[in-house]
């Protein structure tokens, strides 16, 4: 674990627990923490429940340099994360302004329902996060960060919120597959692992179009012995008999 | 939340939270625990790390019945999930006879190197879970079960264990499409769910082929409750000027 910033993602959803939703949420605030220089240390998957986001969030934010949410701030009874995260922080939600005056200008008039005014509650002190997809807001209180589910809407709010995150150097990654099985390289794999302490490699079988092979990842901050222990790493793999592949 | 058995997922792998890799277990296992009657309340997502394995197994097996883990139970230097298991009950890591016996028969003659027979090392006390596809076996010790991340492999074992578990009445499910917006069917939505309080709704907007839309998702353990609200909600869809699409 490094000192630098880390980062824990809550997605709140009864739908990807049951599996009938997909996530997709994580795979992108994960690669952009990499190109932030965040840890993403820690995804947690959460059900809809006052109770669970409450202790959850308050779990999270103590341990955690920023704390990302996605899910349950539209305008259903079933989205109950901002006033969850209200009563986290002892505060109450109100309505406020700026998100009314950014959804009037919005909807046509005569559209803006009581329904959507919820989108615009949020735990009183937090400053909003600018939608401009569809106008509702999300916000931000402390270290949370709180962000809908819909992923094209997600994805630009956390764009606009990236400036002011801060991160050190960007992780770096990169990859080398081999048509050589996992048990085969274990060994000299492992000797690699411990002569680049400050690399990280992590091993991936895969099947694919009927081969079996292996990805091997490499992370770390620093290009240069990214480079040099790809071409160790690929030395390896045909020392050993194999060779690179894709 | 129910009195069932209450189970959670914990995804080890730096390969999921940097985005790199699409879990697709954690959809299998809640599609599995709904039909098990057991409630899926929680995953979590961690990295290849001992001290947080350590850390989320003890937390989680003291919250909930059931805990499963997936990844990390390869052949490599970073499979490291066995070690930290062992490490969270205080157990020895040992080589299983019985682990060893399958994967000797399951490899050529000269084949079952050093690097594989690590995959029959599980902590003290364990209880071996087969693996019909390649040998390697996962273990249950208390109430964590210790699953591999590749999902073929994954899922064959969890069908093996899942006679095992104790659940309660299956979780039933059934979604209705329309083309009503979010915010114009909430304030009906939440009158029927008021007064179906032991249906859980869920309510999911969609943009599919151009056409924008909502996903209402009822979840029960009661076929004729269920059946019931969804032609209350088709009524309360066409009463608002929309149709059930689909």
């Amino acid at each position: 674990m490094s000192e630098d910033s880390q980062a824990c993602l809550i997605i709140i959803g009864d739908e990807v627990l049951s599996g009938r939703t997909q996530d997709l949420n994580l795979a992108y605030i994960g690669r952009r923490c990499d190109e932030l220089g965040i840890t993403l240390a820690e995804a947690r998957i959460i059900e809809d429940d006052e109770d669970r986001i409450v202790a959850c969030v308050n779990e999270c934010r103590a341990l955690y340099t920023y704390v990302f949410t996605t899910g349950g701030i539209g305008p259903t009874h079933d989205d109950i994360t901002s006033a969850s995260i209200a009563k986290a922080f002892s505060r109450k939600l109100i309505r406020h302004p700026d998100a009314v005056e950014a959804m009037d200008d919005y909807y046509d008039t005569g559209m803006l329902t009581e329904a959507r005014l919820k989108m615009a509650e949020v735990p009183e002190g937090a400053s909003l996060i600018d939608n401009p997809v569809s106008a509702a807001p999300g916000f931000q209180i402390e270290n949370v960060y709180v962000l809908p589910g819909v992923p094209m809407i997600m994805q630009a709010m956390f764009e606009i919120i990236s400036d002011t995150l801060q991160g050190g150097e960007p992780m770096l990654s990169e990859s080398i597959a081999s048509n050589l099985g996992e048990s085969v390289m274990a060994q000299a794999l492992a000797g690699l692992q411990q002569q680049y302490a400050d690399v990280a490699i992590g091993s991936y079988p895969y099947f694919k179009k009927g081969k079996l092979g292996v990805n091997l990842v490499m992370r770390s901050r620093d290009a240069a012995r990214l480079a040099e222990l790809g071409r160790r790493l690929q030395s390896m793999i045909v020392d050993l008999g194999g060779e690179v592949v894709g």
